[in-house]
C-alpha cells in the first residue's frame, strides 16, 4: 500500500507534516509513503538518508492556505496538492493525506479524481467526541446550501463510514435540528426527513446538539454551512471555557494550588477531546481516497491523519459507498 | 409602570415564577408587577398577603411545554400567555414576561399585539458571553428558511438593541458565517451582505463563531435555525466540559484536592456565562414589548427577564425600532 502525503500543506509545513509521516513510519505504520513536496526543502528537513518505505516525490508548486481553491488548482497543476491527486488517479498511490488548504484539496479530489458515479457532491466528515466516546459529523464544510437529495446522500455515506471505519455495525443515523421532534428544522430538513423516513436503515429523525454529547446518535447529518459553524462553534467554546478556567482560576492562592493539583486530569479531557486524535477525514463521495486534515496539523496530527487514510484503504470504504451509494 | 409577568410558563411554574416576581419587588425593582395565572394556585404559593406593588389576574388555561404553540394559542385564548399579550394590547401592562413555551409566546406577541408595521418577521435575541463582556446574538429560534431581507431587518433592529439596551454607542454588526472573507457563506449570507454594505452603519461583514468570543462584534446575525443550533452547540459543549471536568478530575487524590480548591472560581465563571444572570430577551419587532425567558428559568433568571422587561419599556426600544427599521 503507497499513501502520497502533502508535505507543503498546513500551517506547520513542511516540518511538522514531514516529521509526522516519519512518526507514521517509526511507530510501526505498514504503508509506504510518498512525500510531495519542494524536494530540496523537504530533503534538508530529514537531513539524513530518507528511511525506508519513504520516497519523495517533486512538486514544485504550493496552495497557500488563503488563496482561492478552484482557481489555485487549475492555475497551479504542480502543486503538491494536483501531484497528490494524480498520484491516486494514475493509481501510483492508494490514497492521500493533505492538511493544505481544504478547499484545494476538495478541488482537487474532484477535478482529479472525480466523483463517485451517482454521488451528487462529496462531504466532508468530523469525529466528535460525546460521553460514551464519539460520533461522526458530516458535512462539516465541504457545501453549503445542500439540497435535500445531497443531504440524504451524506445520510447514505455516513452510515457506510460508521459500519466501515468506526466498527458500528448497526449506526443509528440523524439530522442536526433546532429540535428533535419531527417537523423542526428548517424546510432542507423537513424535506431530508421525508426522504430518509423508511428508507435508511438505522434513521432516527431529528437530534438537538446536546443529543450528539448524549450518544444517542453514531452519525449526524448537516448542510456544510450549518455543520461548519456548528462545529466551530463547538470548538471556539471549548477554547473559551479553557482560556477563562486557566486566566481566572490562578487569581487566588487557593486557586492556583489548585490548578496545579488537577493539571493532569485536565490534560486528559484535552486529550480526549482533542482533534489531533483523530488526525483527519475522507472525503466521503470521491473516487478514491483523500483525507483531509486540520490546517494547524503538527505531528501527532499528521501522523493519525496517515492512519486514517490507511484504514480507508484498507476498508475499501470508497468500494463500499459505490456498492450502496452510487450508480452502476 | 405595570408589567404582566405570565406565572404560569416555563418548567418550575408557578413556584419559581412566583418566587422570581416577588425577589423582583424585595430586591428594590420599581415596577408594579400583575401575574397572571390560575388564581387560587397563585395565592396559595404566596400564602400570606398578596404584597404592596403586586396584583393577580386570573387566567384560567395554560399552554403547556410542548403544545403545538400557534394551535395552543388559537384554541386557549384565556391561557396565561394569551391574557398577558392582551393586557400589553389594551394598555393596561406595559410589557410582559414568560418563560413558558417560546412559540407559544411568539405566535400571542405576533397574533395580539402584531408586528411594527414595516417588519417583516420578529427575531429573538440572546445574549453570549465573549472574553470582553458579552454580545448580542439573534435571531436564535423566532424563524427559520429567513429570507435576506428578513435578516437585513435583525441587523438593524439587533443594531437599535445594542444601543438602548447594552449601551453600545456605536455597535458593530456582524453576519455569522463558515469564514470571515467576503464572499464566505451560504446563499442567504452573501445576499444578506449585499443588502447590509454601505446601507448599515457599524456593518463590519462575516464573523467566525470564535469571532463572537473574542469580542469582534456587539451584535451577530443569523437565521433562526441556523443561531438556534448555534447556540445550542455553545450551551451543550459547555455543559458537556464542565460535566466532564466534574466526572474526571476526583478519580484521583489530587485531582479531588485540587477541583475542592478551585470551586468558587470555577463558580465565578460559571455564574459569568449564565444564562440567568441575563434573565431573557425582547421579541424584536413586535408592537409592543414582549420578554422571552429561558423555559428552565427559577427565581432568580425571572426576576432578571423582569428587570429586561422594565429596561425595553424605560429606554422606549419598540419606538425606537419604529422609528429606525418601521415603516410609517
Amino acid at each position: 500500500m503507497k499513501i502520497a502525503v502533502d508535505a507543503m500543506g498546513g500551517d506547520h509545513a513542511p516540518d511538522e507534516i514531514v516529521r509526522g509521516a516519519l512518526l507514521y513510519r517509526a511507530s510501526g505504520g505498514e504503508a509506504d509513503l510518498v512525500l510531495v513536496g519542494r524536494e530540496q526543502e523537504l530533503r534538508r528537513i530529514i537531513a539524513s538518508s530518507v528511511p525506508p518505505g519513504i520516497t519523495i516525490r517533486n512538486a514544485t508548486d504550493v496552495v497557500a492556505m488563503d488563496e482561492h481553491p478552484a482557481q489555485a488548482v487549475r492555475n497551479k497543476p504542480d502543486s503538491s496538492i494536483s501531484v497528490c491527486a494524480r498520484l491516486c488517479r494514475d493509481g501510483r498511490a492508494d490514497g492521500w493525506a493533505s492538511a493544505g488548504n481544504s478547499g484545494g484539496v476538495m478541488a482537487a479530489a474532484l477535478f482529479i479524481q472525480g466523483r463517485i458515479k451517482g454521488v451528487e457532491r462529496p462531504a466532508l466528515g468530523s469525529i466528535v467526541p460525546t460521553q460514551e466516546g464519539f460520533a461522526y459529523f458530516l458535512d462539516v464544510g465541504a457545501n453549503v446550501d445542500s439540497k435535500p437529495e445531497y443531504m440524504a446522500q451524506f445520510a447514505a455515506m455516513g452510515a457506510v463510514y460508521a459500519r466501515e471505519m468506526l466498527g458500528r455495525p448497526e449506526p443509528r443515523i440523524a439530522l442536526l435540528s433546532n429540535g428533535e421532534e419531527e417537523g423542526k428544522g428548517d424546510e432542507r430538513v423537513r424535506e431530508t426527513t421525508r426522504l430518509l423516513k423508511g428508507s435508511l436503515a438505522g434513521f432516527i429523525g431529528n437530534v438537538e446538539p446536546k443529543d450528539i454529547y448524549g450518544a444517542r446518535a453514531d452519525v449526524v447529518v448537516a448542510d456544510g454551512f450549518v455543520g461548519n459553524v456548528a462545529i466551530k462553534m463547538a470548538e471556539a467554546t471549548a477554547d473559551f471555557l479553557f482560556r477563562t478556567l486557566r486566566e481566572e482560576i490562578p487569581k487566588t492562592l487557593s486557586g492556583m494550588l489548585g490548578g496545579l493539583l488537577i493539571r493532569p486530569g485536565v490534560r486528559q479531557i484535552r486529550d480526549r477531546i482533542d482533534w489531533r486524535e483523530f488526525g483527519g477525514a475522507p472525503l466521503l463521495g470521491i473516487d478514491g481516497v483523500a483525507v483531509v486534515a486540520h490546517g494547524r496539523s503538527d505531528a501527532r496530527a499528521m501522523k493519525n491523519a496517515i492512519r486514517v487514510t490507511r484504514d480507508a484503504i484498507e476498508n475499501q470504504l470508497v468500494g463500499k459507498i459505490r456498492a450502496e451509494v452510487g450508480r452502476a
